[in-house]
């Protein structure tokens, strides 16, 4: 394959809202400031390899359908480094700088460690090339759910040799994340979860993670890696399952197992959703944990039981997710992957880039909300307002911990019954959408 | 009122599977031996006193349904204790030891905290003369959820005269709950949680909660009162989002202010299924965590997106169930209460036993199935095999956090592929249900 | 209670969106005129009585909180004629001219059907007068779940003098409908369903309820009504399972019945998404059956699952609804009443106000945003290309059922393996919210 | 291959409950008579080739896991029938009469229309011999679902070839089909539905669907084929949104085209619990509707919400379907096929077996308890006595549908207000808990 791999597309550029091009962007403009910082500062979008490279649009009742011109049919060596540039092409013609990867996607597997390692040395040294000064890696990953030892998971397997392996996987895209520049490390445990309890010591195979966990953390700190590393939680699918289930329980183990402060979480909209919260939920609850570490950028349909990883188009959403990135104070070292599959019958080249294109400027818009809802002030006065009455002495020795029983017993008789005010929801609710 | 309440009704005996006699029990024989202790020693069934004696059959589209004959439509003191009568009267003839209750299901709100607490005194003064030595308090507890005062919320309301009211309720509960020798004290923050995050500040409102905690917490040791404190997990409903969502949520808020050794968990089944888990995962994570306390026997409806509250009549949940108290060596100091209501539409007095019959036949039955799943063996056998690989040298290095990646490396590339064993799911299936 | 009963508030105006007045609209302009029509005419807005004036904060585990200050705690008819006066006001204030309600939300229930018919009268005596020219009834209905002897349904009970009860209600219901000028009369069978089938004679019932419909068609006849009937379907809450579950099982009961022709239906949102669909899809399955005869204009929450009736604020949900009544030709006879009621928190008075406010000028905006798509077009031509093989010869024959297997065998063979164009999802999304 | 596939495992033989083999049945005793029919002939049972022979243990985040001894990698047409043989040796030592299949499982796609039915001859032919008198053919199908050329679906394609090759492809099916002597047809509509309505003409698509089943009508009954024709209702995956959400809206959609008396439905339990009801009220819905045809006898995960078709062990659940099939007199010509897999952890070719015994026994145990329930006699009593009130002349006359709202008021005003019995929700469960 020589010369460009989408001849049709130039780069895409900022026409604004009115125009009608959809190889344009309409609310992201990298270059703007917005809230004192430039959009693609905030937003520091990245592409995910798997979906955008490697999804076949196989389902579980459906064989691929996307036959991108410049694959060949197999999983070579030669068909990876193409497949590779393609990506690099595709970055720079959409104006974004940052990429993620699992060691499978981009390199073949081999028929030993050994070989495998190989195979994405050889693949790395060529992203290395292509990264230039111009690109960057968001975060590198171990693919420990594909291949079918995984089956009973990586780290939780009940069998040890298949521990071992993932161990020593995971050491290698450590080694190569690092040696990208990556800027964070990510474990998402697909597999690591059960099917029934039935047949399920979960004890012991949380004992089990928990030690694998240690161990990357000591690795990295070894060869000098500081890059941040992140979990990914999802309740469930493939397995019934899973142990990282959402911010909550992921902090509750790292709590458990004195690992609290050598994890972010990387937080999924889909993901979220499964789980029985709102994203906004999950950003929150990892925000005020201090968890915060990266966002996947995508959602899932509201009828929908299982992870349909489409890209979001929801401004309301989109601006609820930029409000708690805003409140952290921005996202970085993380960025926003698109962890966002084309639909299985999307079926053109350019559909890549107007996916990401429209997933781009719904991010972008919700910033954009952000800035006015900030400027107008009048959401965050309804919220401080409300919580006023403890901006008193009686309030302030209660959050100093300082107030017992007694004291507030007596309190409580001397004020006689609450008032209580109105929780204003649908003021608040008329405010947030008229910023939208 | 004078005399029997349930005049129609004598002492429920033991006959056996075969009896047709609904007013009997047909599996649970409570002196009988089963695993080395009584049946009634693992069960330690309690009659929950708000749902069968204040339980109205109102729901959100209909008015209430029973229309018991020992109620004259008031809330006095006096209907009060001829209530508390009846609840008594219903223990005895069911064969239950135990009872639990809110402060404000057994004594009418008073226009005062001083008034509610006199009317509180006078129940529970009859309360312990009705116990005597033959009945006992699981657990009492504060109802902080049906007063508009705590419409948004108690230990976490946006109100600080609410905050202290509710410590100050606490405490009173704190108080009855030790004077009647209650085993356990619960906490369920049924409004301490948030309805949208547009209007609420979710950091302030669970630091609030924790030092609402830590409050009890000191009170508790002060007045000397030994009982365990249980909080009870709990999605959402009434409010949109509950803070204690589910055990590992519970835990990470635990953890997080380090109150982790002073609380167990209450777990009730038809939360954990609105909370995405089945009632066995809610129970298994609160054992592995040395959390679990107390159960609210019931279910909920595999359709429906609500607490129905329902007594639990599936045998094979019966049988995870105890599985899981079973292997915690038994459930004590907390217990089983019926956190049951009837159906709206059961309006016989006599509705009322056979709820609690089939409710404590189906645990007893299930405690009989764990008694030939253990005798049997296969099923244990199934899972420690399951995991034999780590019962090694290398297991047991990995095991103890001896094991780092440069060594499971070196060990991964000399045993190559892992042979990865069947998760056999369908024979522990088989063998599970085998024993119903 | 003597004058205004909102003394703070004056008429609501339009503003435009630069306001900040939450007591103005931003999006509702009733006299403007879009796609040929007024927005009045578009949206022909109602105040449902019973949220609005009955509403009383109280759920499940709750007391009300709601306080109006012209209430005066009783049900009495005075009451009643007073409140009815209130809710003229309000919507005088508020610019709607469309009222709803059910009989015993008007009037007080009666010891006897003689005794509530004699209060509905005189209620709907003094309703008849404050319509005046300028108001009108969008429908009426009967109340037929929340009295406890509708515990087991209405034209659904298992006991015959229940349905015949029913039957009486219904009558005269009609009566007062046609008599105020109402444009249509619903039926919603919140009790007409079941709790579990082991107690439950569907096919009985579903013929009961069928010969219910029946007679209340000719009733309608007989007394020259013109108004639309309408069935409101909802999966389920208060029953386990709704006989009415969605639009495609309403049609289904309808045609096996033969009623197809006398009925249409009236879809509310938040029933169709507990029904695992999207409000869109309801409509659009309602609109293409010749079904769609009103809407309740709300939402629920994603993530909770049961019916929170809450003002739909969701500008690309609105979008979609308005696009379904676009494509009809308009709702009228029917409309769009806000079966929405304030947040239990939410207890000012001007809440009722924000709340319409925020409702209507949410369906405004989603008409606007119509108005956009269609003079955009590149929408429906998206839609209209992917059929564009079927505007031929052969798919002529298709379509007029004379294609049969042989011939298409024939022309499936001539033709080879078939081209397949990409389903443009992401573009389509992309024109969608580009018009939000 | 020569010889027996399964050369450890003979013939599976009833060995009653106490028996701890797993290779052996433990309620299933095929010529014993239960409720006056062998077990075999209520049960009816059928192997379902694509899970048991064509299932790889592939999901959406896992490449294939079974690597069954007989399979050499390909799927040419000498595999094809390898396969075949597999499947009746398989059936053999199972004890299972009936099997089915859809054309692309059994035999190797084409190049050419013409190819595939060439393929599909010669397999047929192989299977004709292997059925001998012996086996028989419950049902075939086509696979309209895993080429990407279906990617939009069959019938419902925005493509008019695909429509047509679609209608070839059903064409043949039917024909080989009817060569097998297969007792039914079915017609599951996988991709019949729609991804996001923005793109989507449904009410041309669903015209189409009406066409091709019409199309389908026509040619059966021109070949002489008597096999019942089936709809199997699924409510979505992997579509957002399947036509045949489920059996009403089914019923629905044959009404509208005047297709009700030509197909049955063939009734999924986990496709029943996907769109949101138990599915005993999916078989009492077909049932009651004359439509209950087929049983793809197999479960979900209450937690899980997409297709987990796993086999069915609840013993309640089981009981509860077999209450719809002795209520229907029986189930044929349809029958009960395991339209269940594998989990994609088990791969012992031996889990094949022990999954099918206990899906068999577990439905035998169901048929069990369904004879314990009606030798008992107090369900259905009880459920009688709760309409007996319409067992009277009104009721009669109500029933007649000659009841007119006036006369029911009239009767409704002289008996005041009813009486209304308690559900008897509880008895009715322990009743029907105490048969299992």
């Amino acid at each position: 394959w020589e010369g460009e791999f989408f001849p049709g597309i130039s780069h895409i550029k900022y026409e604004g809202p009115s125009s009608k091009n959809p190889l344009s962007f309409k609310w992201y403009n990298a270059e703007e400031e917005i809230l004192g910082k430039k959009m693609k500062d905030w937003l520091r979008f990245s592409v995910a390899f798997w979906h955008t490279f490697r999804g076949t649009g196989a389902d579980p009742f459906g064989a691929p359908t996307k036959l991108w011109p410049w694959e060949d049919g197999t999983n070579s060596l030669a068909m990876a480094k193409r497949r590779l540039r393609a990506n690099f092409e595709f970055m720079e013609k959409l104006g974004v700088e940052f990429w993620c990867f699992h060691d499978r996607d981009i390199a073949p597997d081999g028929k030993t460690i050994e070989e495998s390692n190989a195979n994405l040395d050889e693949v790395v040294a060529l992203a290395k090339e292509l990264q230039g000064k111009k690109f960057h890696l968001l975060w590198g990953t171990a693919q420990l759910f594909l291949h079918p030892r995984y089956m009973h998971g990586a780290a939780t397997s009940s069998e040890l040799a298949v521990y071992a392996y993932a161990a020593a996987q995971v050491k290698k895209a450590l080694e190569v994340t690092h040696y990208l520049g990556g800027e964070n490390y990510v474990f998402w445990g697909g597999r690591e979860g059960y099917q029934t309890l039935l047949n399920t010591d979960m004890k012991r195979e949380l004992d089990h993670l928990a030690r694998f966990f240690e161990a990357a953390v000591a690795y990295k700190k070894k060869i000098g890696y500081n890059g941040t590393l992140l979990i990914e939680p999802k309740p469930q699918e493939p397995t019934k399952h899973q142990y990282d289930w959402d911010a909550a329980t992921t902090a509750a183990f790292l709590h458990k197992y004195g690992l609290i402060g050598e994890f972010k979480l990387n937080i999924e909209c889909n993901h979220a959703t499964l789980s029985g919260h709102s994203c906004h939920h999950e950003l929150e609850t990892a925000r005020i944990n201090g968890l915060l570490g990266n966002i996947d950028a995508n959602t899932g349909d509201p009828q929908i039981g299982w992870d349909t990883d489409q890209f979001l188009t929801d401004i309301g959403e989109a601006t609820l997710v930029m409000l708690s990135v805003v409140r952290n104070g921005g996202i970085a070292p993380g960025g926003f992957n698109f962890d966002a599959k084309l639909r299985r019958e999307s079926t053109d080249v350019e559909d890549l880039f107007i996916a990401h294109i429209v997933g781009m400027d719904t991010m972008a818009r919700g910033l954009r909300n952000v800035a006015k809802l900030i400027e107008d002030g009048s959401l965050e006065e309804l919220v401080r307002k409300r919580y006023s009455s403890f901006d008193t002495e009686i309030g302030a020795l209660i959050e100093a911990g300082k107030a017992d029983f007694e004291t507030l017993e007596k309190k409580a008789m001397e004020w006689g019954e609450p008032k209580v005010a109105s929780a204003k929801q649908e003021l608040a609710e008329m405010i947030f959408h008229n910023a939208l």
